[in-house]
């Protein structure tokens, strides 16, 4: 079973032993193009501040060497391959032909030509548009989304498009998800998967937004979701089987089978065999999600999304997240420490965010005497506000590195917290903690969340989650198992309390977490911190 | 005419001419001993944490050394210097026998049998208990210091002396200010300056604090007065004529004029010339200090405190404080700017600081959309809360060193600009902000200060203030002038106008600093920032 995962900066391919969920062999392709934000390539076109776009090529690439070197690093006959799962980071939207062809392989000189990768941020302004006429009109999809969608999804990239180039927006015939084109390139079949329609295209209830609401926003956006899928296909589903053209890229047999698209988020549940209600996989990066399905469905104020199906057939699939985590403690290693602390990690042969969790390690809960606001980079779930920003408080002339970046962790963990207790009040149970990413492997950090959290974490056994979680959703599609559930209690790897709380330091935290809800509750209104930013904006950063 | 300036680290002495003030020759000493704060020279005895001490030894080396150097970088002839001045830091104070022999030299063992520092911050729990007691007594001289008095001062020492070593409090026969022990040194005469008298001994018309008071703080204080001075000598006047001995230290001629002892702060106000009704001089280094004289006497919610003749004779004199200012952009140099910055400020030749400052110096007023709390120190005046910490607020992934920077220079400058406010709401005029002190240097540090205040600042000529203006106490002393007035504006010097604000800037900084007040209201409280204090107390740090 092979599984791929389109991440954002690299595609990684991971063959995977059906019978257990053994990997066997794996390779990465990094993205020729990366993340284009700069220039258009082969071209002199500049993209304004915010753009994120990616290349199509870059993503055949990965079929074309990630997967043939994993079957070969895993020594094994492709021949034995029996099906191939993907998944793509979300909301990652190409426009495209009627036959699939990337608008941008027409005209590579027009900016929205090209697929808009998820962390595209130029349609913030349609995105506050599309909120403002749901809300007063009361459309019924718009609580399933915390009370305001975001401008990474597809309708706000969509309205930017028809807004800004209308050219090209006439010129889609089809408006896809990365995560259904892939799908599209290897069996020749369109499909598209529930949980990107759902999370990322507003699907509820079986409709997207109506054409009376879409005709409100720009006359001829009403027309908008003939461009999208009306039948979507269940996760864990069979797409199609891999056509010779595919089979001839990729190596593996023509014919095998190839899973319906999938979220590299969500479909890291069945990889951590957490796809029972109340099972929270947090895939903890540069910024954290957190994905759960649940057998109950509540309106939980400011979460990402609600969608039936989501996660796994049956269950409604909740999404939140904390748009800020690893990339605010790589913020402040680059940004906020001195060259004498550079140095002695260095003679020590260690990271500077190895020496950090070294000293931090050595402190008493709350030694530091700070707590810290999280919102570096925004607040995506409870507030679900971009425009708020990081906060820090305590510091004195003994304030040292170490105490910075400590309380930075500590202010993520308490974001989770807000979370998983927002869920809770809602009347959504979290069962449990399961954590999942890059930053399992800061054990320091772990422990915090669970000494935060008052709970035992569990962790996913795999660090290739995403990738495993395909190959999963594979089998399913290929019959191996009958759903994703057992195939994800066969091939899933998780961890129980791999990380206890200690009570005492659970207890301090308390205090600490008490301070931050504080805080949270008087800068969430925003006065200050849009005042901040208003003021900033004008001034022209 | 000498001033001699006795400082934390160093004693500076300068000859300046009597006609104008023309600076002829200066020498400085850096004190053997420094700031004692670990163990007491010559034993093993380690000090506790807080502890400040110096040695008397290392202010006689300063009339042996500096003095005569500066005479011969003059290159004046001695026998022509008629008359000596000096200031020296407060509360800086001493135990001594009624001949002036300070106890340390009988008992070098034991830690309160030497002079305690200024900043010696180990009697706060007796300074609380004074406050506390003085507040529920109703005393008559507690407004008169804001509605506290500080740690510092000779009440809190003295209170801690007493009950941590009662027999050094015992043999203490004089208990007196470093200010007026030098003195009498120089003159073999004991007097008592006005200035430290009121300001850190809590001397108010007239009297110290009633022994039965000081009885309730504990039965063996009630008849401390009895080892402090109750006759005032007024500032400018004649302590007396330097005796043979000093001679003999200083080469200066027997029988000169020596001033009354005075305080580093205040005494700077006649070397900048501005001793009148209104004129507040802000010596501004690592921290800053405000002194002003007024005709009227109003109790300004806060203040340091103000003192009858604190100044010059004949007008109330005010003084407030902010506990940190360079000290909190030194800590971030220190302690929040990465290698790269280094790197970059030494192959451009400039120090962090002048690097710092020359990127913030390029953004426009709210850019970086930050607004910090310069409270890393705790907060000296408005608030008199040295438990408070510092605050930044607006942080985001773009934020970079010299954004923090600019907002800590910024914080500063908006708790200058609430003192003033303080001081006018209250009904105390401020006509002018003379600005000194080392900070004087930072051009673009002082023209925030005249944007955020939105008043000309005018700038000290000098940059040996306090010798200066000990320089023209002394000339006051020895009969060259009538009064501090008549010999500032001859010998002292200030440019005024040397920073106007601009309007629109100063329009922007009034957004800010609206924010800078919420903020100060609402962490002022210390609801929060006391609560991260005991915790970080309790966790040990």
């Amino acid at each position: 079973m092979i599984g791929v995962d389109f991440g954002t900066l690299s595609g990684r391919a991971v063959v995977v032993r059906v019978s257990d969920g053994a990997e066997l062999g794996t390779a990465v392709h990094e993205y020729t193009h990366g993340v284009i934000e700069d220039r258009l390539p082969g071209t002199d076109v500049r993209l304004a501040p915010d753009w994120a776009l990616q290349s199509p090529h870059d993503w055949l690439d990965v079929l074309r060497t990630a997967v043939p070197e994993a079957v070969a690093a895993a020594g094994i006959d492709p021949a034995l391959v029996i099906g191939l799962g993907t998944d793509f980071t979300a909301c990652t939207v190409l426009p495209a032909r009627a036959d699939g062809t990337p608008l941008c392989q027409e005209t590579p000189d027009r900016p929205h030509a090209w697929p808009k990768l998820w962390k595209h941020h130029a349609a913030q302004a349609h995105a506050d548009r599309i909120n403002a006429l749901a809300a007063e009109r009361g459309e019924p999809w718009l609580p399933r989304y915390g009370g305001r969608i975001s401008s990474e999804w597809q309708f706000a990239k969509a309205l930017q498009v028809l807004e800004e180039d209308p050219e090209v927006y006439a010129r889609t015939e089809r408006w896809i998800e990365a995560a259904d084109w892939i799908i599209w390139q290897l069996t020749g079949v369109e499909t598209r998967n529930v949980c990107t329609a759902g999370y990322k295209g507003v699907h509820q209830d079986g409709r997207y937004p109506s054409e009376d609401f879409l005709a409100a926003l720009h006359p001829d956006f009403a027309g908008f979701t003939a461009k999208l899928g009306h039948e979507l296909s269940p996760l864990g589903g069979l797409a199609g089987r891999l056509t010779a053209r595919a089979a001839g890229w990729t190596g593996l047999p023509e014919g095998i089978a190839v899973a319906v698209g999938n979220v590299d988020a969500h479909v890291t549940s069945a990889a951590a065999d957490a796809v029972r209600p109340g099972q929270m996989v947090a895939i903890m990066g540069t910024s954290t999600c957190h994905v759960m399905p649940s057998d109950r469905l509540a309106e939980v104020p400011g979460m990402c999304g609600v969608v039936r199906d989501g996660i796994v057939p049956g269950l409604w699939g909740y999404e939140a997240g904390q748009s800020g985590v690893g990339d605010i403690f790589a913020w402040f290693v680059d940004h906020g420490v001195p060259a004498s602390y550079t140095r002695a990690a260095e003679e020590r042969g260690l990271s500077v965010h190895a020496y950090l969790t070294e000293l931090a390690a050595a402190q008493r809960v709350g030694e530091h005497g700070l707590v810290a606001l999280d919102w570096h980079n925004g607040n995506r779930s409870v507030l679900v506000d971009h425009n708020l920003s990081g906060v820090i408080v305590g510091q004195t002339l003994s304030t040292r590195p170490e105490d910075v970046y400590r309380a930075l962790i500590e202010a993520t963990a308490f974001g989770a917290r807000m979370i998983v207790e927002t869920f809770e009040k809602a009347g959504v149970p979290v069962e449990e903690f399961v954590a999942a990413g890059g930053l399992l492997k800061n054990h320091f950090l772990m422990q915090i969340y669970a000494d935060v959290l008052r709970r035992p974490l569990s962790v996913i056994g795999s660090d290739q989650g995403p990738a495993l979680g395909s190959a999963i959703h594979a089998a399913v599609a290929a019959g191996a198992y009958a759903d994703i559930q057992q195939a994800a209690a066969a091939m899933g790897t998780r961890r129980d309390n791999a990380y206890l709380p200690d009570e005492d330091r659970a207890d301090a935290y308390d205090r600490l977490y008490a301070e931050y809800r504080t805080l949270h509750d008087y800068f969430g209104d925003g006065r200050m911190l849009h005042t901040l930013r208003a003021i900033r904006n004008e001034a022209g950063k």
